[in-house]
């Protein structure tokens, strides 16, 4: 029963007053999971579709979340997914469409948001592994509505490379560049400092020795010289995506 | 001797193909430090004045870079000054107006920049230490031209106290926001699920024991649920600031 | 021989002076092992049955310490453990009841201690991954004969669910709560700011990046600002529900 | 306005049921802030004290802190404060009551809450620095009206002092115990399994090498054998004294 | 089109000052890629081949690689391969040659480069371990035109069996000393202390316990009195080969 | 050639004063290996016979190492060895004797030293994975002549069950004690206050969460407050065992 | 009332059984303190006096402490103590004698042992700051009734000069070698490979960057090939100085 | 006695054969000090001049030790030196020439070596605190005997600056390069991509936050994609201009 209800039952006397003070005082304490920290309509609110993280899950316990959370979402992902955590999900919400991004290995559960021009970001990521958190980030942003360009399935680590798209990128204004960096993790301050839109850095788990899992990556950008860059936690493809993508909507709303 | 200068000079015959190229290759060869990493326009380009780092300098040092940089520099920020860093400055470039920031322990070498509409940003923060990471943030952000609403000098760590002007903030149409915070960095969270923009959390070296210097709190932002969180490093108010401003300057130019 | 036997028998002259000061001796070297911290009752004094730390253990090297044990124990717990760990622990204590539970790897051996009035406790936990660990809590608090309200296997980490059985719990008098959680660790937290009654958080070793493997949320609750949290060891499942068994118990001494 | 005063004067048709509707989403909006993580009237419910965290504050700033709090608050209390601090707060809350725990280094700011009957609870420590931490959680506990039995302030550190006192604690019938132990934290261990109530262990900053500033301490808890042992941070004697009379209270409420 | 030949249409009036300009600018601006961090030609310039990172990447993955690369290079490598990838990459650069070296686990395409008086270093490991990260640095080495000295495959971690080898390389006049050591990493600053040439120290990641994965030998090399001893990260054999050729070319474009 | 022979054939004529010097000379170089650090009698000298590192090495590569030494020694272990690893060593010195230790792990090649009347040392472990690292010293300091009273089959960790047999041991005059313990590691700490014979710690890689993989077990045995207590690495059997043997045969040399 | 008093007592009819099993539990119960972790005469037992740690405490706090203590102890020490503690301990002991031992920083309480008979160590350090710590070695097992033979006071870190002073304490038969070093703590390694009595190897706090602090000293010791190495924690003179004399005064025993 | 002396006097009959053995193994084993790990002739065969590390030293220590060892040095340093250190210096070692580098904080004590033609090096430095660790390797070079190129007194961390200089340097011919950076120390690896001369990272204490005092600078060097890089410990200039002065000297021994 919502507030306007209880009010309406109120008016009427079919609800005492203080029976109306605790209804609207229930509505209140629910509310309050609903409304602050523990938001549900979080992702409505913020375009940010609800990601499920699929590692160590069974594909029928992730078949299950989704069928549920599909009843009230427009879109579900299903993060680190295995294709036979697709099989299963595909299974579960059927009609319903869902595919499987096999360089992101992510599941996308629901329909395709269609052109929302919400603006777009460019991604640039260095090598292999990198790409793989790099193309998370790409799903994430895309079913944000968010246009992404891309520039990470080079083959191999020829960081130069990296010059012409982002030259592309620029210009075809986007609003903000997420670059996915393993080993020192200097694309990031590199980027950054070409650039006059904000950046997001993701430190990638890559490399070895000292440093290694992409601590020193992490702690590159974090150390950068160049304002203008923030960063997400190592391997967070989703987190740098999001951002990236609310910076993108959020500059759509001046138009 | 711009490259425009130099093929007229070639056409007209004043200098022979291979001056020429020779001057072109030079002017490419400096061109690498001007228009990548080390770009010396980058603060322009960004609309990020430079900083100088005034802690472990002595004032005379300090007062002799601000001289020199403020020969082709609008302004020109000193961070962890003293304020016997501020009389040197002071001096050292007189008449410029300098002024200094207790708070935020910086010296503002140079004219404010006036009214630029470029949109608004919200910083907050928890406690006294954080506050003055957090103006670190607000000085960086003005000085490029934004308008700051900030809220953290509030004396004690309550941290209820940031709702309404959280809500005030997002009612304004900030762009972006810095969160402040130490001890376990929870605040940056919380403002993150709360809000639909993106949100710029700043640990800062508050707390004790273990997870102290800020480590708790950037580790907790870092694994933080809430996508549309980035960090930048422990205290580094000024990163935080200038990729708040950049986001809200980027926003703008859709206007 | 008893300290009141060695009496009885040095009055009676069957023992002289100095063999009944040795034997006395001899019963008090023994007893250090016996009465400090290597008190081989305390499980009894302090109503917590001893646990069997079952990983990297062969099912029948298991067997054969839960037949031992058993000798003198009512009850016995194996953590960590699994179904082949179970079946030869079962074949070994025949006729002796023992059953598997499955959510917390555990296997329970003897007979469930009947209904004691001990009060009750609540375990809340986030996820997949921090269900096991509470799952763990709660068989051990159960096992001494506490009354456990759990809500944690909810599918998907939506924090917002844990409003209601919270408040379910804390209108029903639990003594205490456990809070498993990883990743940021943000529930122990709030939970704890919650409720009036203390809170045990059990860090989970969930997440990835920097502050993986529970650490981000071991710190973050260690630097809690909510006063009336304590924590255990990251997966600590064992140690969070003895304790806030305890307190239970403890508190209904009151009645 | 309150949810009953918007109701009646709904009913009046003093409001409309838009008005009506947003008066109550209102005070909804700002119930956020005051019922849940940031809930300003949580130390009335916990029956914690506010704790101001004095270090790195001026006893300017400290004082205007307290005056301010205290307009409503009973009790406040001054963590690691001075007797600058002390002398400062003492003159800004003039004529109400303030007194300094020297050895907790804590100012007490109100009335001492009378006997409450909330039970009891005991404090041990090994040595000087220890002793300084533990204080804090006595004077914390008391505060809260809980009695406190407290064993520290014993010259040199020699741990068998505390068997007698441990055995008189646990005669009292205290409800918790907290033990404050630097070094390798031994002691923590050797408490909780020698007591058949909850120990809060509080690691201090003491020892030196590898493991110093209390981290073999927090390891050493943190990995006991002992279930029944949770901990708080290292030097966190306000947490600990905290938790243990909350458990005191806690009991209480059985009788 | 090269600078050049902008030059010389510009002076036909092939193309304006405009187009001049323009293009000699876009040959700038790619050539930031070029000629900067991220120079294409690097590998030419220092006569160190680019070496293929091979771990995690598929057979096919790393065979259409250097399938590309091989169109403009005369050799490359690929680190961390199996028997796998190497079968792969045979086949998708027939006829060109390609070998593997199982020690290093690389696999070397294109010809090897004949004997080019570049000089010869000297390359010592301890054991099973070290040596697979020393013959890395020995195929580097090679690669790059170098001759070696190497002195690993000894079967048992007998130190002083390096001592009449190590005689024999600096008698030879090897120009630099590869020292590949795990555990304690003594052996870098014994062979740094004996010698007269510079010595790059590889620390291996053997080891257990406190200080394993290679870590307590990359802290005693950094620690080491002995000046003249530079390191590389943990078993980063491709970066200390690369390190000690360098050394010998360098010195021998001194005769 | 010895010096003595140098000495001789130089006074007879048969070497020139220059050969004489350069065959001393030559010695000494050499010598550098075998009489410094890198000594190869330092085993027979030490009584500490070589052990081979059989982890991660092949059965062969293992057989073949045995093999060639065994030539010029008595003794010779082999530690992280299975099965395979002991077949094929067995194989390869065939007909000298080995056997397998399966509860070290390790393999002894050659005969055992008969009674040496070197004395004794106790070995105490509280666990099994404890145990394994426990066997390891008793195999070492036996292959020393240095009889092992140890105590550490006891199923359950059950530290009590410790006393007896440390009374036993100290009634025996073993000179040393080795104490491998994991989790919190107390056990080195109370067996090094209850004894007066120097105490040998060795940390075990058992536990989990913070201060896991022997962490927490190192820092409380660094820590201690027990002086005569000395410690090895994590998991290292083969120092302890040879640590306290050398203190228990150099004892014996004052009978 | 001793446990033999109490028989005798029994026996004559002076307490009933009853009394005296409660005499003799109540002994027992002490006893706990006394003769288990908590042994206060420990430091009786194994001939290692008491030592007070003087850093961060008053000269007063210290003087009472020692005063206290001397009166059932022939010998106090206490460690890291200025000129300051040392006036107030001798005004307060006064007439008994006290001395300061200004290398080591400590006070020694009481008289010295006279020549015992309990052989001879041996002390070697590297550095001005490594002899500060060498010297609290030879401190306290001076006062243990051990000769100390050191080797330490040389003014310039030049290793070698250690060889000659080292084959002096061989020769004079030292039972164990203390051996302090900073940096890589490569001296330790070295010391143990030439000795063959077991050395303790205690790393100094010298050094700077990564490693520092002693960190890399510990983990090279701890990673150390040359088995018949133990350490104590970074710093820990006391430590190491009183484990040689145990293991010198157990050797002595032999006699 | 030299080894020849002893060989002629034995010819002679002055020295019996034992007697010759014994001499000579005296200077056999008084060589081990001198030939091996701890060569007191290991600078002068290097160049290395020695360096006294003066911080934390009394002046008249640091006067007494440069005094004792300029009776057979021609050059020593002494580093981390303040001027009273300077002071004490000079006079102790009055008439020989003794300076103050104020910039590295070293004092150079005895002649500067002249003209050596040892040829050159480039030491490059970011900003005040890294110029000083940059000057420490400028002095120690120079005191080599090799000229250095050095650009670092720039006064403001403008990167680009450094390319010019850069340039200067590769066209000079240096033979090593030395690259002193904190924060990210991005610097090492441009300048190795860069040129084509080895390249000595020296990672300096620079920066705040996470990866602070250098620790993120030595990550990313040892993480450096760019081959050609080796480095040394934070802040330790003396090493790394030592390496690379000894790569140059090494270099011109072709010529």
């Amino acid at each position: 029963m919502s507030v306007r209800d209880v009010l309406e039952r109120y008016r009427k006397g079919e609800l005492s007053c203080d029976e109306a003070e605790r209804l609207v005082r229930m509505d209140y304490v629910r509310g309050i999971g609903e409304h602050t920290i523990f938001d549900p309509r979080r992702s409505d609110r913020k375009d940010i579709p609800e990601v499920i993280f699929g590692q160590s899950k069974s594909p029928q316990a992730v078949a299950e979340i989704v069928k549920e959370v599909m009843r009230d979402k427009e879109v579900l992902l299903v993060s680190r997914a295995t294709k036979e955590h697709f099989e299963a999900v595909r299974g579960a919400i059927d009609p319903l469409p869902a595919r499987y991004e096999e360089g992101a290995r992510m599941i996308v559960a629901g329909g395709r948001r269609g052109p929302l021009d919400r603006g777009r970001i460019g991604i640039l990521a260095a090598g292999t592994s990198d790409a793989r958190v790099a193309d998370e980030a790409r799903v994430v942003a895309e079913s944000m509505g968010v246009e992404v360009m891309a520039a990470y399935d080079v083959g191999i680590a020829a960081f130069h490379r990296f010059l012409d798209p982002l030259v592309g990128m620029l210009d075809s204004g986007v609003d903000a560049l997420v670059v996915a960096a393993g080993m020192e993790g200097a694309l990031a301050s590199v980027v950054s400092s070409l650039s006059d839109v904000p950046v997001i850095g993701v430190p990638t788990s890559v490399g070895y020795g000292a440093g290694a899992e992409g601590q020193a990556a992490l702690l590159s950008m974090l150390q950068s010289c160049s304002p203008g860059l923030a960063v997400v936690n190592i391997d967070n493809g989703v987190g740098a995506g999001a951002t990236a993508a609310l910076i993108s909507i959020r500059c759509c709303r001046h138009k």
